[in-house]
């Protein structure tokens, strides 16, 4: 078709899909991501970023950068493979590596390029991949890249992944969040590691939502649970989420980051990180293993709002993350919600389908250490005159 | 298979690797990216880094960075539709849209994600991709991810792509390379552009390597052509090459960059880029509008070595551009000349297959406008001690 009927076609869809309540609009603060924000000009408090330790902003981590940009420059220059690779790209797998207690650890640019490169390095033409069906849509890309099959199990179901199993050909390699993004449930990783070691898979978990924040000393979901390298082989983490930063990385034996080196596509065809973003995340882990306190408050805030929730009668997900979603249906409601709280000084986001399913659009309220109890009291206080008494 | 044989596969493909003269290597540098770098700790100079403009360590840039980084903090905490879109990343959007001649642009996180978004949220099942056969792998893999039938076109070859864009069935989208990695040359775009207006394509050109460099103010391989928005109506362009920072952006149509915020996967599910990376780039797009004679410099430098290497009789393939391939044919050869050259004290990198054809193994030299005059005559003294009268 015309490139000019190509437009119209373009905007038809978005009209659609305002008809349906379903257009992605974006927000833009004037402020550094914090729990205040400013936004059109307003002070709002902030129930949605993924800065779960409250170190987006923390003068350690921003110093850090600073000091890094004057020291390592703006950009690396070139991909990792090329002369990209400076001395704190080096220093920060070192540190990962040790602090996920795994032998090698390699920096990737984002989370989805590395979920996308490792399940298509590992993965391939007549090969099984085994996804959860909550899965965070870059599994399921990397899956499709890979040319292997891909089958869904249902949440968080062992038996249903075990069922699936007996039937996979080829390498089978299962891969699962270790917390879900949009419902914060973590995954059942001790059945899913029995799963795959009764049948000869490998277990890749993408812990975006719990490295920083879940287990005893923040390690993650495998600390929660006692997982070790040999339970799951392949781990992902991400450095924007609770370590505030940007980029993320893959964790394991040095056979399998020798592997990736080689193999990972979105690994090898791109540009490294910024060292003074290397630099700054150094700085983040090292308040993480410094603070603990961080992530005690954390926790108590999250107990403050789950018991504050189960008073209020809110349509809580049963949820013990700091990712605490508010079941609300279809999303004209999710929509009407957040507007509501907008105007009481909150912000909180709605999520909509395709992101969640059909019918399960949610505020997806996220806690973090920046918070204080009384702004959690508050929020809970503005949700029960909005959300009370709402059904999925 | 169980865990441990599955590595063991992983360790005898390694082996196999190294064998055939394939394995990738990391260097790891202990300075920041620019015409001179330490390595083992030596000073080298440096011609492999695609910090054309030589903008990744210049001081205005990097205090930008500094400066965004106590202003606005480390990391962006969260996707662009949640709330990571801050002020810096709309105020870059708004002068890359201006930068490019174009109504809108929207940052990605990285080049390849840009590419890879793109190109699945274009086509489909259905659908045709018509590719050069050099395109960056991201391009290929955004087809693969599409769903849609790809079809590759000889390089450069716009009657091989007319031919096949005959044949293409449903929507019809044709990316391009504007400047090639790994060869330098320009892809033919107004021949390109003729043939899918014949045939009703879009035209996507990845201009990674021309954005800031190509065109007589630096706006790239459309500039270069003079070509607008109805005859490229998707142009990607990357922030960490000539600008010296990190990520990408898309620029087209409002309906195209709406259509991208709802439907391009890798660009809904990732973090924002932090916004100081932002502030960054804008300082170095300020440096490239201001400072032409970087460019005059660079190009200069250009002319200074092709001159040079036709002199030597060095195998150079016919590249007017900074990137500046010597052929050497087979691995070991491209493998030992940039050793020897190292030894020399220039730090050229050698690639290899898969990145480049089989048999077309080659030094890619890289020219900076932080280059001297002096360092290129260096170069090509070294040069033509190492490769002289090598044949491809």
């Amino acid at each position: 078709m015309p490139a000019d009927a190509r437009l119209q076609e373009l905007a038809a869809g978005l009209a659609a899909r305002r008809e349906a309540g379903l257009l992605r609009r974006r927000l833009c603060l004037d402020s550094p991501q914090g729990a205040e924000v400013v936004l059109d000009g307003r002070r709002l408090v902030n129930f949605c970023s993924n800065d779960y330790m409250g170190l987006a902003a923390h003068p350690e981590v921003t110093a850090a950068l600073a000091r890094g940009a004057e020291r390592w420059g703006a950009g690396s220059g070139a991909a990792h493979l090329v002369c990209g690779h400076l001395a704190p790209h080096r220093r920060l797998e070192e540190a990962l590596a040790e602090f996920t207690g795994r032998p090698r650890a390699l920096l990737f640019s984002t989370g989805y390029m590395a979920n996308l490169g490792v399940v298509a390095a590992l993965a391939g033409r007549g090969d099984t991949v085994l996804e959860d069906r909550l899965d965070h849509a870059s599994l399921i890309d990397g899956a499709r890249l890979s040319g292997a099959r891909l089958l869904r199990y249902r949440h968080a179901d062992a038996a249903d992944l075990e069922s699936l199993l007996a039937a996979a050909t080829g390498r089978a390699l299962v891969a699962t969040d270790g917390v879900f993004s949009m419902d914060g449930d973590l995954a059942p990783l001790p059945e899913l590691a029995a799963a795959c070691r009764r049948h000869g898979a490998w277990l890749m978990v993408d812990d975006a939502h719990g490295l920083g924040v879940t287990g005893a000393t923040g390690r993650g979901s495998l600390e929660h649970f006692g997982l070790d390298t040999d339970a799951v082989p392949v781990l992902v983490g991400t450095l924007g989420k609770a370590l505030g930063t940007f980029g993320a990385f893959v964790a394991g034996a040095t056979e399998l980051v020798e592997h990736l080196v080689q193999h990972a596509r979105s690994y090898v065809y791109t540009t490294a990180l910024p060292p003074a973003v290397a630099e700054a995340t150094l700085a983040a882990l090292a308040v993480v293993r410094r603070e603990p306190g961080r992530r005690e408050h954390l926790h108590a805030l999250v107990a403050r709002f789950r018991a504050g929730a189960a008073e209020l009668d809110l349509p809580a997900a049963p949820s013990a993350t700091p990712i605490q979603p508010i079941l609300l249906g279809d999303s004209d409601t999710a929509l009407a919600a957040a507007a509501a709280l907008r105007e009481q000084g909150f912000l909180v986001q709605a999520i909509r389908p395709p992101t969640v399913p059909e019918g399960t659009a949610r505020l997806r309220v996220t806690l973090t250490a920046a918070h204080s109890e009384a702004q959690v009291d508050a929020l809970l206080a503005a949700l029960a005159g909005t959300c009370s008494g709402a059904a999925p």
